[in-house]
């Protein structure tokens, strides 16, 4: 048996028996969170989230991590767009809520219902927003992820036995004053780039960030190269316009703008010079966003979650057709 | 003359006279706020209205309906859409805008005002939304009423002379700890599960919501089945989730399910198993959607309405194209 | 040489020299934020908007507003609408993001960081949301300038080097209550009817008014009617509902009635009876909506701007198509 035999051997299974098609879509819904089509991607994807998670001492957002995703992968076989389904498509959203739901509501049986719920709605939601975004030829992005848990998030204020023990208390903006004199070093900035990597699957950390980073490199270098310059332009950026650092040290600054920095730059564009001023300026502006999304959110006490990559990526997206000569998707 | 011919002779006479094709569009009206297109059933709904609002100690809700709905129906005559105004489909909104602010505006002259405005914006922006939700294939629902509601809600914090008594005071959101142990008995159940129906026109009551109920039944047995079953399994999951027991029994979280569940189950799609849990699906999400919208609404003071239904019932009509088998609009 | 001769000397220079054909991009860009299409019109108005800001202490608002407007119409090259461009499609909210930003920006070099970021993406959001509203015929209004602004306004919140000085405090909405009993007077109203005019560009001023009407009259005298009727009636309508009489007078509740006036009776369709009442509707609604959104954007301390303007336009123009025998664009 040779190692080209492997993918091949994979391949026939997962035609097949069920087991192994879900979870051959799981991997790939796993990677599609970063647009990649790839079950070792996924793979590796995985390995990261479950170093970060427990890491970070919240295992359970590692297993409602595969849970969401499983479920997502299953539920997925309602719509007709099988290839679509079969690449992943409809169940990186329920990847997402899988770990979000352990991250910012407290460990209940009734933590589970809500993530089980989110996650089969983040399926029809993916296909609702892909239905009516189809009109301007964009893609559904992490839209439906973001919305669905910030129902449920939401509702757990009203619901006394939801408790969101990870949320952000409401209060009204007021303007950022830094309490101490920062000095930013070299150190700072590059692990404040490499939690921006890892803090798009929630949590930050320097050894998931490796393993995300090789898991883009698996499928495409230039992909993980985009999602660096992105996390990097993006944690300077915020340093220059004087963030509270603490946030940009944890990637917060940065992680909408590596999903913008990838989209922009490689998925839905060929890569160009053209394209590369033009994600550049995608990026900037991403970092705007997700500061105005923080402020914006701050009287409802809920994280912005990937909201301003799908915005700052809509905007960029739409005018596209115009701008570049030739698309991908 | 024999029964049949009451029906005939009321056709003619609204095909006649101007005042009977007004009065018959009204009735449809009234009846489409629950998608019936029926004026027995909106004689019914009208029935319900006054002995809500009277009891409720609000008299002038149940008039500013009637001024709501009848407004509506002679705005509605600049559609070209004649078919569609004379089944009602441009006065529903209107007649939910004529309770709406005597409900949470103090009587006065300038309150008549702003029922009037409110009436006549909501046919345009019936049309408005029917003209943009066409690219979908779905319905503009009650979201006309909502949003001209709350536009002149939100208004009457900043004009002196429009004061909303009935409003929630603005406050920033807090997680809901209940003051005292609430056990739920099976009265409270029937109890909240009617209250729920008659929330839907903004008043609890339970003979209301009976007359709703043989309203919805002089149409649709079906369709009054599935109004009951969306207020029970709403009041049902509200109290499992933890909710205020006051709100939960005054049917504040099952009134857009109601809604929900007779548009899922029985006017968009053909009922069938299928549809049955699809439409389940649904009503369980409302009541997260009903929750994190009295959140999100906090900081402004001004209730949801029936936005939950909307959202909910766009978030699962969209992809409906897809999922079931026939359409009936 | 007559005087005939002089617009055509301009239009081979402008065809000619690339600098010529920028500056009379940016002219017309000027008055296409009242949707003049005429470089005497951006003349009159450039003229207005020092006036007002040198004679309100701000005279980098009006350098802002050159640099915006230049950079918006050099950056609009991009677009494929060549005939656009060259009317100033892309560059009137360049012109207004110039004059906002240092409105409510204290001046530092990041302000004008922030001024050159705006402008060049107010041109991207404005190819983005104009091919999504293209799907119902309806024209991008200034929404690209509020959008844009409003997220660099939220932005300088969480940014300790962008500082909003100009922003009102964040706070949850209250009933307004006069402090004293106010008294109009005629010189009130015309005061107010003159500032609302200026407000537009965000500044009050009665001689800079009169130079914005002349430049409305030097394309069109029935638009220059529309806008002071328009800011007329808010004015009168503001005030009888009771709304705050230093806002009135500002020209706070009238500006965004003067653009609605002007789109829906002249721009949008052709003047007439039927046209004129659906305008007056119009205005009123826009009056609601401006007090609406005053509220509704208290708890994050960032102004409408003339957000209330597109909502209320959007709103009465979606339905045009049905409602009115002909349109323009």
């Amino acid at each position: 048996m040779t190692t080209q035999s492997i993918p091949v051997l994979w391949k026939n299974n997962t035609d097949k028996h069920y087991i192994c098609k879900i979870i051959d879509i799981s991997l790939r819904g796993c990677a599609q969170v970063m647009f990649q089509n790839n079950p070792i991607t996924g793979l590796l994807f995985f390995i990261a989230i479950f170093i970060s998670a427990y890491s970070n001492n919240n295992p359970l957002a590692a297993w409602g991590c595969v849970v969401g995703t499983v479920l997502a992968s299953i539920t997925g076989a309602i719509t007709h767009d099988i290839k679509g389904w079969r690449d992943g498509l409809y169940s990186y959203n329920g990847c997402l809520v899988g770990i979000a739901i352990p991250v910012f509501i407290t460990a209940t049986p009734i933590m589970w219902l809500c993530l089980v719920v989110g996650s089969v709605v983040s399926v029809i939601a993916t296909v609702c927003i892909a239905d009516i975004l189809k009109t301007w030829k964009v893609a559904a992005l992490t839209a439906p992820f973001v919305l669905t848990t910030w129902v449920i998030l939401l509702a757990s204020y009203a619901f006394h036995n939801i408790y969101g023990s990870g949320l952000p208390s409401p209060d009204l903006p007021q303007h950022y004053i830094p309490s101490t004199q920062s000095s930013y070093s070299l150190s700072f900035f590059i692990n404040s780039t490499l939690h921006g990597i890892s803090q798009v699957f929630l949590f930050p950390g320097i050894l998931a960030s490796l393993f995300f980073i090789a898991g883009l490199a698996a499928e495409s270098v230039v992909c993980a190269c985009y999602a660096i310059v992105g996390s990097f332009i993006a944690t300077l950026l915020a340093c220059y316009l004087g963030a509270n650092p603490h946030d940009i040290a944890a990637g917060l600054y940065a992680f909408s703008a590596v999903l913008t920095s990838v989209a922009l730059g490689t998925v839905f564009n060929h890569p160009g010079w053209r394209v590369f001023i033009y994600t550049i300026s995608g990026i900037i502006f991403t970092v705007f966003i997700q500061a105005a999304m923080n402020v914006l959110l701050m009287p409802l006490g809920i994280p912005t979650l990937t909201m301003p990559f799908v915005i700052s990526s809509w905007l960029f997206l739409v005018p596209n057709k115009e701008f570049m000569p030739e698309h991908r998707h």
